[in-house]
């Protein structure tokens, strides 16, 4: 049945919220996709879990102390061999304020203009459904 | 920062639910994990989105045409070098009755009963978080 096996790169990322506008933070130079304004995040490594991974990324790259909340979807995208599966995490409460570490810029984007943002591909395929997940609160954190 | 890269595969379970029990597929011999009891699912492929990938698994296994809900959690399992990426998405409505056509046994579970049944370690150290996405209904589908 030609299953086409791939080498797959799970990230997980955090729609980080605050009154009504989401995180993004712009890729730096040098980096695929610079220049690209995305939601923090990137890849789980080994031994962690997704939760695990996002705490990590965001102490990482923004220097804040998250607390991972509910998974809202997720998304694949493949470029020849290589594939990349998002999954994309509710994130409410954080300690300390998101500083720029590692990205270009950083800015909290209303919900209803992240469309007007430079984002990446995979993302654009499932605006519609990430801009839904943002405006309906999500069940409790299971 | 030593990050270990791996050899990840991603898999897609469907919690498949009807009057307050879930569907469990017993692995079939030749397998990996053979006779421990999962829910059914199987490896995304390239080009697939996760919901196109679970339709695929469903149909092919199961032989139902299902309408992939929400998805609920996911979970890492690491043994060595490889890793699965799991994601658990709600299964509530489907067309046709599942058949055996891959599995040694096919069970309907009463939720608080899955606990009771012989499963992958990936599972039961999420198995709190499961029954508890299994008990909560969930937000629409976005």
């Amino acid at each position: 049945m030609g299953h086409r096996k791939g080498i797959w790169i799970p990230v997980v990322t955090g729609l980080i919220q605050k009154d009504g506008m989401v995180l993004m933070g712009q890729r730096p130079r040098g980096n695929s996709l610079a220049g690209l304004w995305e939601f923090p995040g990137g890849k789980i490594e080994l031994g962690e879990s997704p939760e695990e991974a996002l705490e990590r990324e965001l102490r990482e790259e923004l220097g804040i102390f998250a607390e991972v909340g509910t998974l809202r979807l997720a998304t694949t995208h493949s470029y020849g061999e290589k594939a990349v599966l998002i999954m994309f995490y509710d994130v409410h409460f954080f300690k300390g304020e998101p500083k720029q570490m590692h990205h270009a810029d950083l800015k909290w984007v209303p919900i209803d203009r992240i469309g007007e943002m430079e984002i990446p591909q995979a993302n654009y395929r499932i605006l519609d459904r990430l801009t839904r997940a943002l405006k309906t609160p999500a069940q409790p954190h299971i």
